[in-house]
């Protein structure tokens, strides 16, 4: 894509009530556009982004059995007062809002409800079973406080998928495999190395639940952190119970700022129970349908990625994830940056080319800040060489290199 | 995909509060799920139809120089009071919502507002002009009644692309551009012969304004249609006055039933007017920016589909958003039938492969009512011919074929 092209321009600075890192440099970036505390439009560059990492989670998903679907943000209040969820006394971060034909709607902050009702049009029998729908599809949460950019949202992109099994063994095998691809889509973007498996209080569904916490001083959670294991502890349920009950005991801990990037969750039976959803078993016998859910958030994954691997000139793409592979510069050489363009793009490699008539410094501290990861220069020096300059975002230093060596590398 | 892996299942009968064939058929095909009256989650066919269309879309808005972005439900009131849209005495189907934190906000039914004043950052010299954003989100409109499936949703994806340029003359050029695109559309779904541009009166914007219309007794509109001229005036505007002006008087025209699919305004400076959105040009005067809208209703169009094309025994696709292409019915051949399976998945061809241990006759049944172009069918006669049996959804007779002969088809 030419940068003349795109229509957003990097910014001085971001909006005065932005208090959050990601926020700041992704809006400088033109990223993302901030509509008010934890609402953010996604402008092209941003989309890009947000399209690769749900791409890699659509990978991970299929790759485990998902089923791609997509529900409805309005909600009925009936088959959320099954549950008891509908009261604004149990569940304190509902947005709500009325029919013009008369009745009160909620905007969905999850979709246990009504994918459990829905599932009753196709679930009878053990045949059924197990089935893993999952969707990507935006979540409404009425937060008080939304300080952290696009780490925590009033309006954000969630991955959630839902398991429907016979027993909670079944749920349980299923629960290992979730984490296996959740570590994948953790690799993948970019902070598995720092992404741990974390255990703690499972709310009321279950003893205890699996979060994945990153890493980060940006992070509102704090874990107890043993490397040597492999493994956390969420700080708020750290305590003598849980250390025995996963044989944890006399581990060192270190505490760390950790952000929330996954969570694994036993439903059990409480909503098929709630909404009736059962099957019968080869011998005619009606059981309850064991359900575990299995939430992603994108966004936040996103802000995560800026948080822990951005510097002071601006953001850092891993490649996976990197709106373009290549940033191209033309410093005063359209011709020759244009041949360039044009084999690189023929190649399949995705080039941001920046041909717009500006300093060469601008385009170089907006090549900085934008973070793609290599940065092509074609300049009258690389022009007498018959080579480019090649720097990659992470590395300081820039090689004269050909054509050829670049797409080979990529 | 082995429908043995598919969660859904088709359904002898469709909710009985649903009144229109498309919802009707889609749900009972297990398409789409209702939730309420004009709210409907899509399943794991439906969505990938839903994103065949999209697929499309995004094709024709970016050959016209297209940038996808994304934009938030969630709207604060300020920027829409000075366009005088928030008043619901002004916009009848505002839905709106309260912030836990204090302040009103409402659930977008258009982004106008909120683009403009995006856009505010990126607009300021005629160098960045003209620009053509477009996004497929989610629309909320607070119908009183919804009674035609997913053709008028309370809920529903939409392609909605904004055009910002220096004159009107300019946003005339790209209004030709983008009618000839949204007929590259309508023709790529299958339903472009029955598809007309249509003159009708334009709003508060411009004295008119262009629809493309869809002939279908579903349809909610009346135009007055000349197959002639290849263009049509929506009855409700049809007079001497738009017939003069469109030079159209003494044609013969005929009245017919319709779907609006598609819309293009003429928005003239009414929204950079009301929200400071200019730019200054080669001398440094400063302009108005000049704006149109470019809308198309996605579910709408799926429905429109399913309304113009299926028959008695169900749905039919055309082939370019079927969400596959082969429907692949083994009876009582598997192993057989899992080679066809492989050979054909192999060539990249999209095979649903009814691997279930049900009847031949409910197997011919679900394949009619799903509508999936070619259905294949091994058993033990084809097996003894060694051929497939292949039969078009549009079609009567089925041809005994080698599946060789099928993949130079497709």
């Amino acid at each position: 894509m030419k940068q003349s092209n795109l229509f957003t321009k990097t910014r001085k600075e971001a909006p005065k009530d932005e208090e959050s890192t990601n926020a700041k440099l992704l809006i400088r970036a033109g990223y993302i556009n901030k509509e008010m505390a934890g609402v953010y439009s996604y402008l092209p560059l941003g989309l890009r982004v947000l399209e690769k990492i749900s791409d890699i989670i659509r990978e991970e998903m299929d790759a485990i059995g998902g089923s791609e679907i997509h529900m409805t943000t309005l909600q009925e209040k009936e088959i959320w007062e099954k549950t008891n969820r509908w009261d604004d006394e149990v569940v304190d971060n509902w947005f709500k809002t009325n029919l013009k034909s008369g009745g009160e709607l909620g905007l969905a902050f999850t979709h246990e409800e009504p994918l459990t009702h829905i599932m009753k049009n196709y679930i009878q029998s053990y045949r059924d079973l197990p089935v893993f729908p999952y969707q990507i599809q935006v979540k409404f949460r009425n937060e008080l406080r939304a300080k952290s950019g696009i780490m925590r949202g009033r309006e954000f992109l969630m991955k959630d998928m839902y398991s429907f099994t016979k027993s909670a063994e079944e749920t349980d095998a299923f629960h290992l495999e979730a984490q296996k691809a959740y570590m994948n889509i953790f690799d993948r973007v970019g902070i598995g190395e720092r992404t741990f498996l974390t255990v703690s209080n499972g709310a009321s569904f279950s003893k205890y639940s699996h979060e994945f916490q990153t890493i980060s001083d940006a992070g509102e959670d704090v874990i107890h952190l043993s490397r040597e294991r492999n493994i956390a502890v969420n700080a708020d349920d750290y305590g003598p119970e849980i250390l025995k009950d996963f044989d944890l005991e006399g581990i060192e801990f270190e505490e760390v700022k950790s952000v929330e990037v996954g969570d694994i969750y036993k439903l059990g039976t409480k909503y098929s129970d709630a909404l009736g959803l059962s099957y019968t078993d080869e011998d005619g016998t009606t059981h309850p349908v064991d359900m575990g859910s299995y939430g992603i958030g994108i966004g936040r994954l996103m802000g995560t990625v800026v948080e822990v691997l951005s510097d002071e000139k601006g953001i850092v793409w891993p490649e996976s994830i990197a709106p373009f592979q290549v940033h191209l510069l033309s410093l005063g050489e359209d011709e020759a940056a244009e041949k360039v363009y044009a084999t690189l793009t023929q190649k399949g490699i995705e080039v941001l080319f920046d041909d717009r008539d500006i300093s060469a410094g601008a385009k170089f501290a907006d090549s900085e800040l934008i973070g793609i990861p290599y940065r092509v220069v074609v300049s009258a020096n690389t022009e007498k060489e018959e080579k480019i300059e090649v720097k990659k975002r992470t590395e300081e230093d820039e090689r004269l290199i050909s054509v050829e060596e670049l797409i080979s590398q990529l």
